[in-house]
């Protein structure tokens, strides 16, 4: 019921293997999907893991590479097949727009609904999207073109009602939202039962941040902070870290010394790239410096 | 050696099923690859399958409809970070350079080889590429968007040379190939050995025809009467024939018709819809008029 949840759609680098499809994922919230990065091929996963399509209204693009947003004409041309009505909002650089534009004119122009494009600076950390139970932020990121991570935050939630309690002081069903809202009751007789009387705690509210593509960059640290889950590429290994440098990538050791500094609580590595069949060597590279680290796989499904 | 066979990487219609990819196939003809159409994903079907990127030199373009050409921009990118130096070929109609090049320009700005683009009419029935082995023509279709399927044709080839009669006849090296050209032996004393002598006629060459997509259209028959392979779009079975016309696309049933009449040695269907989860339908509908009938799949390799 207070799902929130990663589904991992892809999660190799540029070059497709036989092993990984191209970066994107889809965070659930409460069955409402947000996807992050769209490389070619996420409809065919969306659809494979059998995510549905009407539910998902927003899509985050990190970086205009092409393994990270390839996917967009298809799966946009798929909602228009569909018969969805219901806008579309991609949230991108201000390139995003004069690029795809052209070719969603030329291929979707008979859509039946609208796609709107939403420019963000990746320079800074601010909030781009919020709706009833979720916040977005950039975290600017470093990579050799404009990258921007997402940090996904779910608002607070209302307390629980003590069903019991409310019966037993006979509350007024229309003061129930009032209660949950945190006000105390206040009785006919004038008297006041405490808030706390009628309400358990709210269940904590999780953060996931997305950190893909970029070189080791301790500014984010205070950003993703403590957060339930962190996904940090890993494109490479320590020993190839002149050319994770050069590419402006991160090893998995990088990513584990960020995940521990910012104290987050798991780590998931991915954007793998084809250098390595073995995979292992990422997985036990991160662990050594923070144990609470698994792979990323294609159809994973990771609680927040 | 002498192989000439289609390998399916997509054989679904524009909505993508957990069933299928979306079109695209690839003609091996001894080791040389041609691709017909790029829907999204083909390049992770390529690799797959184990196809060798570099042997790829020429993609055909049926349409411009997304699910035929959206993985040209992946495939391209992809092709460049393996490092191809020499040009690829892409065969399409006119506005598909107009449509694409942005986009090329934009994600694939330092390819190191050369993308060039060839348009052809798609009204007309004509040789538009020819290398030493094969013989690429258009077949005018009817679609909702100007739309060719192609003819391949491999080029006669050269007759078997009979090496002990060579021998026997002492041959000189240097004359062996014009032996394979036809001609007739002189030897020193002026007599003549005849060409039939030395040669066992060459293997007979084959055609493969590929009409996707396409409403039933008789006026192809002619162009790809006797083929040895052909590829026919079967997005509805007969029931659905009201929908078939509306969209332009062929039944089962109208394909088999359009095999039969053309005297075809086989025919494979494809492009199917994702209203079929059963396509033994399909299959069953067109034996009954064209008995040596198969259906696509993905990752299928069908000698031509």
């Amino acid at each position: 019921m207070d799902r929130f949840e990663l589904n991992i759609l892809g999660c190799g680098s540029a070059l497709p293997t036989t092993r990984h499809f191209l970066s994107s994922q889809v965070v659930n919230l409460r069955d409402k999907l947000y996807m992050i990065d769209c490389g070619e091929g996420s409809q065919l996963q969306f659809r494979a893991m059998k995510l549905k399509f009407q539910r998902l209204n927003h899509i985050f693009i990190s970086h205009l590479h092409g393994d990270h947003c390839f996917g967009l004409p298809g799966l946009i041309s798929t909602l228009g097949l569909l018969g969805r009505t219901s806008d579309l909002h991609i949230h991108a650089q201000p390139d995003a727009e004069r690029i795809f534009l052209p070719i969603l004119n030329y291929f979707c122009s008979q859509l039946p609904y609208k796609v709107i494009f939403h420019s963000f600076d990746p320079t800074k950390n601010e909030l781009i999207m919020e709706d009833k139970s979720l916040k977005v932020y950039t975290i600017p990121l470093k990579h050799r073109v404009p990258t921007a991570g997402f940090l996904l935050e779910e608002k607070p939630k209302s307390p629980h009602i003590i069903r019991e309690m409310i019966d037993f002081h006979q509350v007024p069903v229309k003061q129930i939202q009032a209660i949950k809202n945190g006000e105390d009751f206040i009785k006919e007789d004038g008297s006041i039962i405490f808030n706390k009387v009628f309400v358990r705690p709210a269940e904590p509210s999780h953060r996931y941040a997305y950190c893909s593509d970029t070189a080791y960059l301790q500014k984010i640290i205070p950003i993703i902070e403590g957060v339930d889950l962190l996904y940090h590429e890993a494109t490479f290994i320590q020993k190839d870290i002149a050319r994770a440098r050069e590419t402006l990538h991160s090893s998995a050791k990088q990513a584990a010394l960020i995940a521990k500094a910012a104290r987050v609580k798991k780590l998931i590595l991915g954007h793998f790239s084809a250098r390595y069949p073995d995979e292992t060597l990422l997985l036990n590279e991160a662990r050594e410096i923070f144990p609470n680290t698994v792979l990323a796989e294609e159809k994973m499904n990771q609680k927040i």
